[in-house]
């Protein structure tokens, strides 16, 4: 095999200093004749020497079917015909890209903090600038710029602190205990990393719902993880039942270590809005089985349907007593992605740290540090979430229309998405009590599923082929064996939401009659 | 042990439902009776039951130092009594914290992107309006608030790979091979976890200079990799030998299956800037010992000494023929934090990825799916830093006069700290010809290293307390067994570096005298 090499893939220099040598030390198994009989080098990294936990990873939200739509989107600018005329990404929860607009208080306190000489601008109102001014004199040479401390800006952390007393209803926060991090994705992994332990029988669990955000299958993957499912109950709007909470422990406890248990409240792609008295049992529960709690509350402000509301775990854990309160370990994420914000691209977010060991806390500082700091503009703009205008200042009234409008608005698309879904035959929608999705069950014809690998990845390729409309399978999140789903988001502006769901609901009845 | 339980820790509610019960889940080895005598609740996650990796995870630059030097700003702003007024950072590469003004275009365009309003103020210039223009129409619904692309924004990715173009004299650059990151340490912590792979013996080595920057060691430990280390050449201005490489290559191949080879330059925390001779000898040991080549190159702008110049590794493969550039496979790195803009808070970066096998792409395209998308505001940056004003444009002048400035200054003061190192008996320091720090040697007096157990820490850490500098131990960049060293930042401004030297050569002079 040797003496194959090609001349040309051995310059005179090599030659001299003994190329062959070289390639000796290559192995035989690592040389290959290319088509045109050419010696190739066989590259160090390949799908069979790669990470082999990372091929385990999955992340619909940005899959196969998004690569698609993002190659429409190129076909459509270069003039190629299509069914349609634009790509309707309802596949992720991108506000802004949807057209909602940012709060103008944000932007112009951001703006500020980029470019200092602004504050001398008389159009800026006061309070933006005191603002701007609060969080440059936390900065590192009043810069935005500089590293701030890993565990987030002293000053952002006293702020998110103040805010959870509030929001909890005077439960003490410790600013200690706050972790800003690069959206709550960041937050969700680290924590997750620190619960890693244990091998074979002895790996550790972690409980997630099912549908889940594919954030939590992927990051469970990546670390090597036993990923246990708990199925909510469509039937009961998505409700977290503590007797399948139990059965998916005490099955999973046969073969792996189960150590923290996921709950996405107000829930993603679920929509549902846990009750108290919910919350009450999963902390209960947690306590009694001795599981870590992960509270992932990003949608703390997205609630909609009447007679719901937003319960904090903190807030319903302090409230259940010491017993619970001094030792239940919880750790709550939030964001600045969703909410009424939706500023997704400056990956802001904290998470709140409750019980944890102080050494463990101590290792869990060490490690943020390695990445230095979650970027400052992001942080700077989850101090605003938190310190918002207050009555009073000067733009107190125009951030309150700014937020109610868009929080009216996803309620009345929630309303509206569920309304339109549920007139189809053959679609089934839950309430949208909150976050902003709707996850319905489709009914997917015998003669499509036989057809089909994977249902309802088929259903939602062909619904973006025919339609434009970019949405997300319910395999991506996970379901029941043999129910199907798909994820929307309700974000599109009204009139295009109303097209959207016309246009599904036209694509559902011609696929389930061509499949009939 | 079970009747112990105080009635205090058990709720009504508790004891209806079967609180005893639940203890018993526990197990008696979870119990554990407190000081006063009430049984506690043990943690889920301790220090005993957390990620074993995680705790192998060692981060000097933000280490005990660090933490003491917070400590000591706190009780300076109480007025507590010091031996000096104020703590000098010089332990991290944070150029705008040490006092570096950003420069303007940067952060007028950055203005422009977080409140467009600002588009019809007359008072910015048109090549900033333009520029912001251009990163705004490339994000959805045109605001920085919405999510970009996993791999990031896609014009801006154009705009990284005809810099490089420019910078390599035209060898040609793939926008497709860019991704964009969350500053450099993402991006090469995310390369090493693709690198992971087998157990035991075939376990992956990953090769690291000593010194190094202790990310490399810091992210080895966390994924479980084998780190090897090749000593850079003290005697010789910290120059890698390839002997030297060859050596730590089959020894470590003895135990484990060497993959990739870090090369950082210019050099961190050790200054020196590889000769183009050198990089294509380690190019030429990647290619014949079959190692991933991974290239940090956050500080390619920051070469001070004549004769010196920034070869980037792409440019010589490129260069030495299609032999090479058609097989060997390279990650390069470069950031926003480092350079003439030290814009490290808004973690900024991005990598080039070359003859990365087509599969294993895929696959790094679909991990960093899942955090998302790096800071778009960062992102914005990145663009900013690889298409600065160009002549003709309103900004141009400016600009240049303020990236000269800035690094004529870095390269005075390089020359300053190893001008003033070099005249302390016992301190030896090597030239700064590049990067943002000087990592001398230093002689600890035989009674010191046997008074301490980390002699380094302990020199540190007094010179601390005694003076307020603040600097890392060698230890935390790793040495050669029995030498000593420190590294210090340039970036202080010059009268401050001045005093801050001053205070190091009489520190050190006291310390010497102290121990002998």
């Amino acid at each position: 095999m040797r003496a194959g090499i090609a001349p040309q893939k051995c310059s005179a220099r090599e030659v001299q200093s003994g190329c062959g040598g070289a390639a000796r030390s290559w192995g035989n198994s690592l040389e290959k004749m290319s088509e045109n009989g050419l010696m190739s080098r066989a590259k160090v990294l390949t799908i069979d020497t790669m990470n082999p936990t990372v091929k385990k990873v999955e992340y619909a939200v940005r899959g196969p079917i998004v690569q698609r739509a993002v190659e429409l989107e190129r076909e459509l600018s270069e003039g190629m015909k299509k069914p349609f005329v634009e790509v309707i990404r309802a596949n992720i929860g991108d506000a802004h890209a949807m057209g909602q607009q940012p709060i103008t208080f944000f932007r112009q306190v951001l703006a500020l903090c980029s470019y200092p000489e602004l504050l001398n601008d008389s159009t800026f109102p006061e309070d933006a600038k005191s603002r701007a001014h609060r969080i440059l004199q936390s900065c590192g040479g009043n810069s935005m710029g500089s590293y701030s401390a890993s565990q987030g800006i002293d000053s952002v952390r006293q702020d998110v602190a103040r805010y959870i007393e509030r929001r909890d209803g005077g439960v003490s926060c410790d600013p200690d205990d706050i972790y800003l991090t690069t959206g709550a994705s960041d937050g969700i992994v680290t924590m997750l990393k620190l619960l890693m332990c244990g091998e074979g029988a002895a790996r550790t669990g972690v409980m997630i719902s099912i549908p889940q955000y594919p954030l939590y299958s992927a990051a469970l993957a990546e670390l090597g993880a036993v990923q246990i499912n708990y199925y909510l109950n469509e039937e009961n709007c998505w409700s977290l039942d503590i007797t399948e909470l139990q059965r998916a422990l005490d099955e999973a406890r046969l073969h792996c270590n189960p150590r923290a248990l996921c709950i996405i409240n107000p829930g993603n792609p679920t929509g549902q809005v846990q009750s108290r008295e919910c919350i009450e049992d999963v902390i209960r529960f947690a306590a009694k089985e001795r599981l870590f709690l992960m509270a992932d509350e990003v949608y703390q402000d997205n609630v909609y349907a009447d007679g719901c509301q937003f319960h904090s775990f903190k807030k319903v854990l302090f409230e259940m007593g010491p017993e619970y309160s001094n030792t239940v370990e919880l750790a709550s994420f939030h964001s600045t992605s969703k909410c009424y914000m939706g500023e997704c691209g400056f990956r802001g977010g904290y998470m709140e740290i409750i019980n944890m060991d102080d050494d463990v806390k101590a290792q869990l500082t060490k490690l943020v540090s390695v990445r230095l700091c979650p970027p400052v503009p992001g942080q700077a703009l989850m101090d605003l979430v938190v310190n918002p205008p207050q009555p009073g200042e000067p733009s107190y009234d125009n951030f309150i229309k700014e937020r109610t409008a868009t929080l009216s608005v996803l309620a009345e698309k929630a309303k509206l998405t569920e309304q339109v879904l549920n007139t189809v035959q053959g679609i089934s929608c839950n309430p949208v009590q909150g976050a902003m999705y709707s996850f319905p069950r489709i009914t997917i014809p015998k003669k499509a599923i036989e057809e089909a690998l994977q249902p309802d990845m088929f259903y939602c390729m062909k619904m973006l082929e025919e339609t434009g409309i970019c949405l997300v399978p319910g395999s991506g999140f996970g379901q029941k064996e043999g129910t199907y789903h798909f994820r929307m988001t309700i974000l599109p502006p009204t009139d295009k939401l109303q097209i959207l769901l016309n246009k599904v609901k036209e694509f559902h009845q011609k696929f389930t009659q061509q499949y009939s």
